[in-house]
């Protein structure tokens, strides 16, 4: 293939073209949010053979279409089924100016700009989070970040695993809570403590820990010789959307000396909001911090956070001194590629700095608060509308409820749940096979149960009155 | 901030301008490949304060020009500093696709186009290296991929640290040459081995692994009560470039039932050469491979794949179970998510699909070839000019070579590396600020040595004698 200026020019104002009919897409509330293949249809209709010759910049352009089509709309306002949704343009800008200078975050050098963002954006996000000389890094998601925290708090109190490994008299266990994300047992797993090392913690009927039950675990850890390290707290749970109480998980920590992790992948964004921030309240006096602005504030994925009070403890656990990458020059101390589990990294950063700027604090203060509107707007439908009930008592942007068939309304107790579940599965199929609305649902007390996420602001109530309608009705 | 349709439709125009521009820059050679300041001189020139009050997409365009103006540009034929380089429009585009459809790999359901274009490619990349029902994932990275393949190997051999941890007489050891990776090294740390349980193995003057030194050392290990249970040959070090001896590694491995992964994230593409791909000879024995295309092939970063021989193994090590988001229903043998270390997953793949469909198995196979060329043409300079000499046996793309000034030319031994060392530090700099060449160095036999990387078949013999002749006056 032998480009040209002029093909590459054309080429990226039909992706520029391109780019606005998929927005536009979003504006039509009544159409599809998908249009839905089974998988085998799905490779027949793209056609997935490589080409042993090269077909071209129009090939690709062309592969470009049909991956619009074919895709979710997660930015359409009827697309309420995982922690993220909605559009932002000017985050979307980022994403392409990240493409065009192709860089890596390693070193100063090779990622100057890049690295001086990521640095602002730390800095403002950790004093969002209350820690006054913190630092960071970004990662590829919430699971990576959480590892890293995990890894941090187990060179704080085992320094020797660096190099040695566990030794049998450490007997590391943590904790946390029994709705918490599978990332943070599983990185017990990852570091050799095993997935027992993880301890769960029961729940209210929010689905927050309940710290009593914390403290009464760690006791027991301790009086069974293992050495209680760290706890992880969510701010944002995945189905319910519950915030674990930070302050009196944090007295347990201090009283016990353990790392205090939060995983505010989801609930970090709350913090924008002087309405609802008291729900993080404490979180200042955690040790680390995970936040996604790649949810609830809306950033293209993936856009993911690590906020350490202290700063120093990443390089210290995952420096490898590698000498070849990082020159010990001026500017080394600048160089982010010690923090990080990654070596090459993709500039993450840029995006959140171009959507700040647009958005500013208060954009993102208004899109929290009215996300939580739009989540409790709808909690009033559903407790006004027969046939269907909350499930849980509900503190967020998430709404966990199920759907009864009227010619089913007298059933009680397991009879009913096993409806419901029916119901459920029956109903979610049908309107993610039709593409009028994607939520997700999950298993809550045996029974699936739907899981709305408001995570649009495009979403009004006209799209949650014909969700609900559309569940009577099919 | 209220967006209108037209106010996108222009960002989104201005975008693909700002694109054809920058890309532009890359024809143009004797233009700057940075606009260089300092850390403190960028931070003032960007202006990094975040604003309270959104200022719009207008604002954001702006931070778009000046993130462009300075940051590198890693297409431009004169940046030879790391192992990437150049620019590849079809994957720009698949970027940029990317971040308007904005959704995560954990589902088929979520990301339906990228499931099955993510399955496609692994298959085509799996009968490259000669798996026949090999599998895999998409990775962030070539460190992350290798740690993924360290955890299945521990997996495999010790099933019971997942739920357990690792007990007192499970005593991992495993293997890498001396010049490997630094995340190799690391995942032993991560995985709670520690880094004493990664052994080194000399290397040959080319930096290849030595099996005879790596068989004595596993039968060391043996003797001194450890158990061997993985070596990792690198293809491609970071260095060098140089090609561990993949069959000779894998007779070892057989013999001493050890995993055996190949870190092929620079010369994984080597397997497009039909002329250079009898550097991987054996490679199709090994039980994992890492393999960036984001490298050798041009694809924008990051796109790394994970592949193994064997299907199942990384959702036995990775698996949680999390049945609130993978549904057991009849698209979940689709879903992907169990087999990564994250949860959220940017499609990495879309980019790496445009690319091929516009490029080919040819083009890539030109590529590689011509890279090739490139090194050994630089080569052919470096022996041929005054001052100037190669520092080991070189194989691939990597050209290691240090210059003496004229005054010095009579210096031997040690005194002549010290003038080398310095003078390397010194014209590395210099070329840095001014912003005419980028080059990175690596220290080798104790003195900082230059090492370019031929990675941007637009680099020609005008750069590399300009570059030489750069140096002579610096």
């Amino acid at each position: 293939m032998t480009e040209t200026l002029t093909d590459v020019a054309s080429l990226f104002a039909e992706a520029a073209g391109l780019a606005a009919s998929a927005l536009d897409r979003n504006s039509n509330r009544s159409g599809p949010v998908v249009h839905r293949l089974s998988p085998l249809e799905l490779q027949e209709s793209l056609g997935l053979e490589l080409p042993a010759k090269g077909q071209g910049m129009d090939a690709a352009l062309e592969l470009a279409r049909k991956t619009l089509h074919y895709s979710v709309a997660t930015g359409h306002p009827r697309f309420l089924n995982q922690l993220f949704g909605g559009h932002d343009a000017p985050g979307i800008l980022g994403e392409w100016i990240c493409a065009l200078t192709n860089t890596s975050m390693y070193t100063y050098e090779a990622a100057p700009v890049g690295t001086v963002v990521e640095l602002a954006l730390l800095k403002r996000m950790s004093e969002y989070v209350g820690f006054e000389c913190g630092e960071g890094v970004f990662a590829p998601g919430g699971s990576i970040a959480n590892l890293m925290a995990m890894l941090t708090a187990r060179h704080h109190y085992f320094p020797h695993v660096k190099h040695d490994g566990l030794r049998p008299d450490d007997q590391p266990v943590m904790f946390v809570s029994a709705e918490a994300h599978y990332s943070i047992a599983r990185s017990a797993m990852v570091a050799g403590i095993g997935t027992s090392g993880c301890i769960e913690v029961p729940t209210d009927d929010v689905g927050r820990m309940l710290p009593a039950e914390l403290e009464a675990l760690v006791e027991e850890a301790i009086r069974a010789g293992k050495r209680p390290f760290m706890v992880a707290a969510t701010a944002g749970t995945t189905v319910p959307g519950a915030f674990d109480p930070v302050d009196a998980i944090a007295d347990i920590a201090k009283q016990h000396d353990l790392w205090l992790h939060v995983d505010g992948s989801y609930g970090g964004s709350v913090l924008f909001s002087a309405k609802h921030r008291q729900l993080l309240k404490g979180i200042e006096r955690a040790d680390s911090v995970t936040w996604n602005p790649h949810k609830m504030m809306g950033v293209p994925l993936s856009c993911a956070a690590l906020l350490m009070k202290q700063p120093g403890a990443l390089v210290a656990t995952l420096g490898m001194n590698a000498d070849y990458l990082f020159h010990a020059d001026a500017e080394a101390d600048w160089d982010l590629g010690d923090r990080s589990l990654q070596c090459g990294r993709r500039v993450d950063a840029l995006k959140l700095w171009f959507s700040w700027q647009a958005l500013g604090d208060e954009g993102y203060e208004q899109r929290v608060d009215h996300l939580f509107e739009l989540a409790e707007e709808f909690r009033e439908m559903v407790r006004s509308t027969p046939g269907f009930r909350l499930i849980r008592e509900q503190e967020s942007t998430n709404v966990c409820f199920r759907y009864l068939p009227e010619e089913q309304r007298e059933l009680k107790g397991q009879a009913r749940d096993r409806c419901e579940h029916e119901a459920t599965l029956r109903i979610r199929a049908i309107m993610a096979n039709e593409g009028s609305f994607l939520v997700n649902y999950a298993t809550l007390d045996g029974a699936a149960t739907f899981r709305l996420v408001a995570s649009n602001p495009q979403t009004n109530s006209e799209d949650l009155r014909a969700l609900l309608a559309r569940i009577q009705s099919a």
